[in-house]
């Protein structure tokens, strides 16, 4: 065995997300039978399936865009005629102000927050240190291991509100926020919208109060939009994006259909999108060209606009929906199960607070039967404080196959009930 | 101005690398009438790019296999049958015995030796700090900002073979590489063979004795394979790809002409891999599946291995024989010019021992007459002495158009001329 140090002891352990990453990926690789409801693979929707066709298509016969794409680097901010395109279609349709120096391409929505949050918190130059302060867990697993250094994150616990039987909401908890910052070592505020896992979409009053809480703290509020508006709009309710000088907003080009690509995009104030290209430049080199070249013209018509209103948004909001009522009849008086609201996201939330085993455990079991789901432990990292709700929920992509799904969540009833019953 | 971390601060400052990114791509994608001997792109070598072309074309002939590549996450480790492929390609060429599980796709080489150095050096769980040992200098200037704490790099001055009166070429120094590994607090040794930005090629006398060292010590040594063996093949000697258990071989897809894929290789032994599989998913959380896609049945029918010994080389074999004829006739007897002895890679490496400014300043002056090229001083990183070589050397990408390439050559021997007869 060869010595690993600190840092590549820490980023390279076992994590939440490299288990998912490798379930995932195995199952769509190599275990086609696995019923799938893990990962965040976004589904294959045949009418955006056929947009990407029809763009390679172009692609290949735009003269040699195709090589250029394929064999030439782009600078380290991204490709200058993607970026001037986007600037406009955001200026368009958000009413901002944005130039292409507001912008940076990293290799996808990950890379971006490993940069965002260790630029940000960490040691600090004049040795003292700083977190990232997460106002609501559950929050994206992705986030649990990025930190160069231990403890990078500080997390709230939300309030529940239990708006019926059988679904709830998190509601950000403002006191353990402001107490949060009061301590003064806070880095960044950092919350997703949606919500991953929850499908939680925090409401606008919510997103200003924080907006104005990192204001008043001189601090960046970062808003993870990955599944958000403009695009890909798998968004539920009347959520407005916010842009400001002291808000850094991410978008992907994953949750459109084009996760192989790897593009995610940041959009902050120069200082900001420049050190992430910076830091690409030293990580990474330079960003994978396709996705910016696939997407171009559909931001400079506003098609993108149209896919994500008029396919995207209904397709996931009726899969939700769906899988919403299919828990109903397969759960229907198993006592101490509830699922979050659907307000957006590709994910259903499940608790169940009468499970006499850790949904860890539950994970396994289900994983044995041929379902795979991402159990909730991972989601609730950098809160001060055990949780006993973490051990009780599930998230579940139910945007694949509907009958995999309903069958899933028939395989996953059967099974609580079995250890609710034994 | 937001505060930035310690660590963020490092690896967002202004770098060699991110110059060179940003020149390269803007000379790509918005300044076309710059002569770009900058950078490392490839060449578009036009038989290779119809390769890609028909690749693309069978892609979207074979089923859903488009809507895959584009659409699904593969595992952080690489696309399971690629990395199958992968593995019987390098033992039926190179006669070694790995498994899949010696493999890991990384986002582009630079992203792995970002993930090595910072596994295998920096501040140790036992307290001590390990640097990454560079036996010879000029080294890659990609790796020269990489490190997340400072002073990664220990570098040795190499020895200067005069060949005849305007040729050279370095030799490691043994002695220089035997004392610093003395020291004891070194964590792996890293050459890049071919050496960019030299062209050099270390012996296999040398690689077995540094292997050897290596094996001493305990710790890996890491060989940069970027432009080297069996593929992309931008070598010119007899020299022999090596592996063993304490070696760690990074290849990459680009510069078979598909940078803008992002496409790195490690091969190493399964523990390693691992490591660096765990870190992509943390750090990056999936790969770019379409480089792997592309060139997997090319593995599988060995065309590749005939791309790169009937076309790669010689082309660039033949590219860098013809600059290095240029350079004699433009620099003629202009006193103190010479080149590293052309044994691979994309780049000549011009020395002028009689300049009277530094590279980094004639960089800045032929930038401002449309000549593109890499000032010597940032491949010189690590060194514990300064050495007034350093300042006096330019990397020169010669695999572009010849017209353009001797016409720079031109003026760069113009500009010389001018200074040292001022």
């Amino acid at each position: 065995m060869f010595s690993f140090s600190t840092s590549g002891t820490r980023l390279s352990a076992r994590s939440g997300i490299l288990e998912l990453m490798d379930d995932l990926g195995r199952a769509l690789t190599t275990d086609p039978g696995m019923r799938m409801l893990g990962g965040g693979n976004p589904a294959h929707i045949p009418a955006i399936d056929a947009v990407w066709r029809r763009r390679m298509t172009e692609l290949m016969h735009d003269g040699d865009a195709l090589e250029r794409t394929l064999g030439n680097y782009d600078p380290p901010q991204g490709n200058p005629p993607f970026l001037k395109s986007l600037a406009a279609f955001l200026n368009r349709h958000c009413g901002w102000d944005l130039t292409p120096a507001h912008l940076a391409i990293t290799a996808g929505g990950q890379s971006a927050f490993f940069y965002l949050f260790n630029l940000l918190a960490g040691p600090m130059p004049d040795g003292t240190s700083r977190r990232i302060l997460l106002p609501l867990v559950p929050e994206y697993i992705g986030y649990a291991n990025q930190g160069l250094h231990p403890d990078l994150f500080l997390a709230c616990q939300p309030e529940i509100e239990e708006l019926s039987p059988h679904e709830f909401k998190y509601r950000v908890s403002f006191p353990r926020v402001e107490a949060a910052l009061a301590q003064g070592n806070i880095g960044a505020i950092c919350v997703s919208r949606p919500t991953n896992p929850t499908g939680n979409v925090l409401t606008n009053d919510e997103i200003s109060r924080l907006s104005d809480l990192a204001l008043a703290a001189g601090i960046p509020l970062i808003i993870d939009n990955a599944y958000g508006l403009p695009f890909p709009g798998a968004i539920f309710t009347d959520a407005t994006p916010l842009f400001a000088d002291h808000i850094i907003l991410t978008l992907s080009l994953s949750k459109l259909g084009l996760p192989g690509t790897r593009t995610g995009i940041v959009v902050a104030r120069p200082e900001i999108a420049s050190a992430v290209a910076a830091m690409t430049s030293v990580i990474g080199l330079a960003n994978t060209n396709a996705g910016q070249q696939l997407v171009k013209p559909l931001l400079d018509s506003d098609e993108l606009l149209h896919l994500s209103r008029q396919i995207i948004r209904p397709f996931y909001e009726t899969r939700s929906l769906e899988a919403g009522q299919w828990f109903h009849e397969a759960f229907a008086d198993t006592p101490g199960w509830s699922l979050h609201r659907c307000e957006g996201s590709f994910f259903r939330w499940l608790r169940l607070t009468h499970l006499p085993i850790s949904s860890r455990e539950l994970y396994q079991r289900l994983k044995s039967r041929q379902v795979l789901v991402v159990p909730g432990e991972d989601f609730f990292f950098g809160l001060p404080d055990p949780w006993p709700h973490s051990t009780q929920c599930l998230r579940l992509n139910c945007s694949g196959n509907p009958e995999t799904v309903q069958e899933a969540i028939g395989i996953i009833a059967d099974e609580v009930k079995t250890l609710q019953f034994a």
